[in-house]
């Protein structure tokens, strides 16, 4: 496949000005592509500029304000809300986390619900931006339905994925951001751009039965990992999304825009000030604890940390920009000039 | 296999009488025979009554004090610490979830860590003592080294369990509380103790490789459920007990106590008020939403929620008693009459 190369700040450029040129507001196409940006430089196809169209085509939706600005309600001392009035995430969870973070170091623990959000992507970025706080953070979201719950055949839940994130003071922080699905929905997606099977395991058919053909996965449902376990965890995700937020279920978001692309929905984070909770430790002494645990994974050969392979990748895309496939480039431009 | 048949009452009996024979404090048995009792009621055999040689076990522990009186710490406006002071969990639980579910309320959301506590069992009671206060509830903790890491071959991670769960109106709590590895130590155990070999993809062996012989098991590695997923959830519970909480990894409990069936450590519990979070909704609002999910779940053959099944066991229990083995029934009666 032919490839384009960027540095990040063409990328985050290129992002920006596809979204400012459709109508999206400074505000919101700023976060929206230092996301995109983000993503690409960890090697993330699926949250980069591959979802630009995605981004666009929410713009369809009589729902959506590109220029919203999302409001914060402090609603109990432990409790921030941010309402994304219909605009994407970014800008929510840019505006959301500050006081999410200030709220943890006051009263020790914290949530963040946000609401009404459009395209919630990779959950890593706002977990990590709890961890430069010296925090620990949790993220959920929920999406459109594409996981058949365990036992069924029918998409009913989001890939829903949850994050979390351990702060290091040496090192980059220890995340994890997992589907509870066997594969996130935009591996599926991009098995089926490339024209590639997907390995047997990863999903059913609309038929109920399982197949390797991506088009089939996306019209069927996907499958939880490990079974009652995954599916379990799929189903937190949307309780904490749909009902204790007070958003939507993901079946509910494609009954409310039929055939989207671009799901509305809400996302919970919730951050630990480790410090409050150290009792006689002091955070170094907490720091210095995890590190031994970390040493003893490195000791078994084969084991690494969750987050090794973005952050190798992070590094080398800081110094060598990143490649997009070419076809993706030539979309992007007509998107551009198409405006 | 021979069977006794106990009331519950007559269970929650034999492991007092049982207990306090042998030197354990009246306030420390009550809650373990409790917690016997209740997971007796639910058919977990793996906490009930099968538990109670290892409760005393640890008596021969040098740190063990079955005596203790926990002792809580209103750490930050939404963080609770409860010390067991080397005694058992379940007191120590007992004494913490009530000013947590007090914090919960003021604060929105807040945390219990737990700390020297041996010998915690299953999650779900602690939970479901969450959700009968109208809160949502986490529950992380772990024990000894069981389950090697992805990519390993080595016991490090406890099975680490976490438990959710989602308080409903009319009906039980929606409850899972489930084991980082494919399955529980416990269910391990209760095939040595049976005789019986265990699947293929539970655990490795001593040598690294794939085992039916649950000896085997016990004395190598389970594996994490759903591969990395899973593994990634097992160091998550790790850092949650081990560093945040300021306990003992899995694996320190080991090197403390060479041999021990009686792990002492920490857990960390987490309630959030879902009144706090509804935004515009009601609290009924909230309840209503998520039984629609609920329907939604139901209306799919096949599928049901987490805790059903211990629902069905509690309700049979309740009135017809629990059946135990004829001879964890005369080891018991051993333990009474020879202490």
């Amino acid at each position: 496949m032919d490839k384009i190369t960027l540095t990040l700040k063409e990328a985050y450029q290129l992002a920006f000005d596809t979204l400012t040129a459709h109508g999206i507001s400074a505000h919101q196409a700023d976060a929206i592509a230092v996301t995109v940006m983000r993503a690409e430089g960890d090697e993330c196809a699926a949250h980069g500029l591959f979802r630009i169209p995605f981004y666009l085509a929410a713009l369809a939706n009589k729902h959506v304000d590109p220029s919203a600005e999302p409001v914060i309600n402090h609603a109990a001392p432990g409790i921030l809300r941010v309402d994304a009035k219909f605009g994407y995430a970014p800008y929510a969870l840019k505006l959301g986390i500050p006081p999410l973070i200030k709220a943890a170091r006051s009263q020790g623990i914290a949530v963040l619900c946000v609401n009404n959000a459009y395209h919630i992507a990779g959950l890593w970025p706002e977990v990590e931006a709890i961890t430069d706080a010296d925090l620990v953070g949790f993220a959920f979201t929920n999406a459109l339905p594409a996981v058949a719950p365990v036992g069924g055949t029918k998409a009913l839940f989001g890939t829903n994925p949850m994050a979390f994130g351990w702060p290091r003071k040496n090192a980059p922080p220890v995340v994890f951001d997992q589907a509870s699905s066997v594969v996130s929905k935009g591996d599926v997606q991009l098995h089926k751009r490339d024209n590639k099977a997907i390995p047997e395991g990863w999903a059913v058919g609309p038929d109920g039965l399982s197949t390797t053909d991506p088009a089939a996965a996306i019209a069927g449902a996907l499958l939880p990992f490990g079974g009652h376990k995954g599916s379990s965890i799929a189903l937190m995700v949307e309780l904490l999304v749909g009902a204790l937020c007070g958003d939507l279920f993901s079946f509910e978001v494609a009954v409310r825009d039929p055939g989207t692309t671009a799901p509305c929905g809400g996302e919970l984070l919730i951050a630990i000030d480790p410090a409050r909770c150290a009792g006689g430790q002091t955070r170094a002494d907490q720091d210095a604890h995890a590190e031994v645990l970390f040493a003893q994974m490195r000791a078994q050969e084969g084991v690494r940390l969750p987050s090794e392979h973005r952050y190798a990748a992070r590094q080398r895309t800081a110094t060598e920009g990143i490649k997009i496939p070419a076809s993706l480039h030539e979309t992007l431009q007509a998107y551009l000039s198409g405006s």
